[in-house]
C-alpha cells in the first residue's frame, strides 16, 4: 500500500501520521512545495507579536521526527498533475526544478489556501506581505522592529491579528477596509461595536478606513513601499503593509486533473472526504466543506477543520468508515483586549440561505456587578421565526465571550430549538457569570419575540 | 387577588417581582425573617475578601425599590404555620414577637436553606460563624481584619471560596474534611488534583486536614474560640472559625402545615413549581428538583436555579403555563487561581442511580502551548457504557476551564452520545484552546472506550 499526501501543514501532516498509526506498514510520502511542515500557520500572528522568540516554536513536529516515524518526506516539492488514469502524481522537485513521477495506491490532497492579492499598482514592492508561510513571519517580525507605522488591508481574522501585533509593539496603523465596518464577517449591527470598542481600547492607536480600496504602493528610493494611496483620493506613507485579503484555495492542478471542483470554488468531497475518484481524498483548506444548520456547501478554511478532515481522510483510506459531517462555521479572534466569536448562521447569511431570520442583541455584564473585573459582552443571537429553531450566535467581550458560544454549539449541533435553548443550566459562581447568564437572556428575549410572532 | 411570598432572597424576590410585572393589580405581601431582602448570598465570599467594601453593593434591590414597585416587603417576619383549608398563613412579627394571620389566594414559599451545624462542643463561641446572611459577612470581615488564621470546616463551594477570601488577606488557614479528600462533591481521582493544585498555587499557606472530624472548641478569656481540637486528637489555635459543612432546606413549618416533602428532605413540587396544594408554590434552596439526566429527583441548592423556579413559579400562578423541566447540577467555583466546574453526572452518582459509567480523564493545554499564559486543563467525561450516552463532565484548571463544561450542557440536554459530541465544532484560535480542543479529546477517548466494549 502506497500512500502518497500533498501537503504538510494542518490536515496534510495529520493525515500522514493517522495513516502510519493505523498501517505501519504502509509506505507514505509526503510532498509539500513549502520549506516546512507541520507547523501552525494560526501561531504566527502570535511570532510576529513577540509572544515567542524562535520561529521554531511553530513546528509542531520536524521532517526527521516524520522519518523517523517511517514517513518519507519531501519539502519544495509541487504537484503538477495528477494523472488518474494511471493513479500516478506528476512533481516538480523545486530545489533542482527536475519533474518526476511517482505512483499512489491512495491520494491525500491537502495543499491548502493561499491569499488572494488585490489589484493594486506596485503591489510587488519590498516591505508588502501577506501570512501564511513561516517565512513570512520571519520576514514580518524583522521589518515590524525597524517601523513606525504598518498598514493592514483587510480586517477578517489575520487582519485583527495584526493590527493587536503591531499595536502592542508600539508602532501606528492604518487599517483599510473595502467594507463600510470592519470584521465584515460578523453581521453590520455587532461589526460597529466591534469598530468603537477597538478603537476605545487601543486609545486610538490607529485609524480605520472603511469603503476604501487601496489602489497604489509608492516607493521609496531603494524600493520599498512607502506611500499608499486609496481609490477615494487618500494617502499616506507608511513603513510596511499587510495585506489580509482573504484566501482562495489551492485547487488548480486538481481541477485540470479532473478532479470535481464543488460550487465554492473548494474540491468536492464527500463525508469520507472523498473526491470524486474513490482513491483521492481531500481535505482541508483545498477542500469545501458541508455546513451542518443548513445543510449547504460553504468554504470556510480554519485550522480545527482541517485538523479533523486529515483524520477522517486517513481513517477512511486505511479501510475504516467515519463520516466527517461538517461545520458549524465556529471561530474565534482576539484583538488587544476584545474576543470576537461566533457560530452557526449569521443574520445576514440566515437570509441569504433562505431562513426567516430573527434576531436578539444583549449588552451585559459578563460576570457578577461587583467583581473587580466585571466587563461588558455583547451577544446576538438568530433564529429562524417559521420554526424557532437557533440558527447562531455572535459574541463580543473581553476575556472568555468565546465561552458562550462554545456553550452553544451542541445546541446547533442538536437543532435545539430557542424555546428549548432557554432550559440550558449553565454555570453560575459571581467570578463567572451574572445569575441569568447573558446567554439565557438574549434567549429568553428571542423565545419571546418568536411566540409573538 | 392576594399573592403572599415567604422568604426574599433570590426565588423569593425574583418571584415576587416577576408576578408585579405580570399582574400590575395583584396585591403582593413578601414575609421574611431576615432583616434584607434581595441580596446576592454568592457574594458574600468577595465581599469578605474586600473586592468591594460596602456590604450594600450586595443588595440587588432595596425594600424601598419593592414598595415602589408596589410590593409591600415585611423584614423579621418570620412563617410560622400554613393553614390551607382557610387559606391564611400565620405570621410571627420578629421585632414585636407578635402572632397574626394573613390571608392569600396563591402562596409561594421560597424560605431557602440554612447552615448545617454539625456536633462540636462549644460551637457557639464568639468568633465561629457561618455564610448565609448579609450579617454573617459583616462580621466575618471584621474577624478577619484582626486575625492571623482562620479554620474552614468543610470543603464544599463556600468552604473553597472562604479559602481564597483569608489566602488573598494574608492569613493562615486549617482546612477540616471530614471527607479523605477535599472538593468531595467531584469524583475523588478529580478532587486529588484539586488538592495537589491548590497546595501547590497556595505555596503551601494553608494546611488540610481530611479524614477529620472537628469535635472541640475551646475559648479564650473573653470566650473566643482559641483551640480546635479534631476526633483524631490533632489540636491547633485559630483566630476565627467557618463552618461549611453543608446547608437543610428551611421546610420545617411547611411539613408541620400538611405541605408534602419528597424524598431528598425539600419540599415536593411539579415543573410548575406546585405543591401538593395547587395555590402554594415553593421556589428556590427550600423546593427540590428534578435532575434532567436520570430524571430522579435531587437537592441542589443554587442561586441560578432559585432565580428560574422564582420565575417559573411567578408565570404559573399568575395564569401562564410554563415549565421548569429540571437542572443538569451545572456548577463552579473558584478558589484562588483554580477554577473547578462540572454537570451532570459524577461517576460516583452516575453508579450509584443504576448507570455503567465509564469515564476518559485528560490533562492538557487549554491554549496552545507557546501561548504565554498557557495552562494546564484537567477534564473528565462520564458515559454510560451500555448506550454511549454523556452523562456528565467535570474541569478544573486556570481561568475559564468552566468554558468547557458550558459547552457541555446543551449536549446533556439533547441526549447526545459520547459519539455524536466528538462532531462538535468548538472555536479555535491560539489564545482560546488548542487546535483540537481538550474538551473534544476527551471525547475521543472516551467513545473509544465504549467501542471496545
Amino acid at each position: 500500500m502506497k500512500i502518497v499526501i500533498l501537503g504538510g501543514v494542518a490536515a496534510g501532516s495529520k493525515a500522514a501520521a493517522k495513516a502510519k498509526r493505523l498501517l505501519p506498514d504502509a509506505i507514505i510520502d509526503l510532498y509539500t512545495d513549502e520549506k516546512y511542515i507541520s507547523y501552525s500557520a494560526c501561531g504566527l500572528p502570535y511570532y510576529i507579536q513577540g509572544n515567542f522568540s524562535d520561529y521554531r516554536t511553530l513546528l509542531v513536529r520536524s521532517p526527521e521526527e516524520f522519518e523517523a516515524q517511517g514517513i518519507k518526506v519531501h519539502l519544495q516539492n509541487k504537484a503538477i498533475k495528477i494523472i488518474t488514469e494511471t493513479k500516478q502524481v506528476l512533481i516538480n522537485d523545486l530545489t533542482e526544478n527536475r519533474a518526476f513521477l511517482t505512483e499512489y495506491d491512495k491520494l491525500v490532497i491537502a495543499t491548502g489556501a493561499r491569499p488572494l492579492i488585490p489589484q493594486i499598482e506596485n503591489v510587488n514592492l519590498k516591505n508588502v506581505f501577506t501570512v501564511r508561510h513561516i517565512i513570512d513571519g520571519i520576514n514580518i517580525r524583522e521589518q515590524l522592529l525597524k517601523s513606525k507605522h504598518a498598514t493592514i488591508i483587510g480586517s477578517g481574522y489575520i487582519g485583527l491579528e495584526m493590527l493587536e501585533a503591531f499595536v502592542e509593539n508600539g508602532l501606528n496603523v492604518t487599517l483599510v477596509e473595502f467594507a463600510p465596518y470592519i470584521a465584515p464577517f460578523f453581521d453590520e449591527d455587532i461589526s460597529r461595536i466591534i469598530q468603537e470598542q477597538l478603537k476605545s481600547i487601543s486609545n486610538n492607536r490607529f485609524d480605520i478606513l472603511t469603503s476604501e480600496l487601496v489602489t497604489v504602493f509608492l516607493p521609496d528610493e531603494n524600493g520599498n513601499v512607502k506611500i499608499v494611496k486609496t481609490g477615494s483620493g487618500k494617502q499616506f506613507t507608511t513603513d510596511m503593509v499587510i495585506i489580509c485579503t482573504g484566501v482562495q484555495p489551492n485547487i488548480e492542478f486538481a481541477r485540470e486533473s479532473g478532479i470535481a471542483i464543488g460550487e465554492t470554488g473548494a474540491i468536492k468531497v464527500n463525508k469520507h472526504m472523498q473526491t470524486n475518484f474513490p482513491d483521492i481524498y481531500a481535505c482541508g483548506d483545498c477542500a469545501e466543506k458541508n455546513l451542518l444548520i443548513s445543510n449547504t456547501k460553504v468554504w470556510i478554511p480554519l485550522g480545527s477543520t482541517a485538523n479533523k478532515e486529515g483524520r477522517t481522510a486517513a481513517i477512511n483510506l486505511c479501510g475504516g468508515d467515519e463520516d466527517f459531517e461538517g461545520v458549524l462555521g465556529s471561530s474565534v479572534v482576539r484583538c488587544l483586549a476584545l474576543t470576537m466569536s461566533m457560530t452557526g448562521l449569521t443574520e445576514r447569511n440566515a437570509f441569504k440561505l433562505g431562513f426567516h431570520p430573527v434576531s436578539a442583541i444583549v449588552t451585559k455584564n459578563d460576570k457578577v456587578g461587583y467583581m473587580p473585573d466585571v466587563n461588558n459582552i455583547t451577544l446576538k443571537l438568530v433564529a429562524d421565526m417559521t420554526t424557532g429553531l437557533l440558527l447562531g450566535g455572535q459574541a463580543i467581550g473581553a476575556g472568555d465571550a468565546d465561552k458562550r458560544i462554545n456553550a452553544l454549539t451542541a445546541a446547533l449541533l442538536g437543532r435545539f430549538t430557542v424555546d428549548e435553548f432557554t432550559r440550558n443550566d449553565l454555570t453560575y459562581a459571581p467570578p463567572f457569570s451574572p445569575t441569568i447568564d447573558p446567554l439565557l437572556n438574549a434567549a429568553q428575549i428571542l423565545a419571546k419575540k418568536i411566540r409573538k410572532d
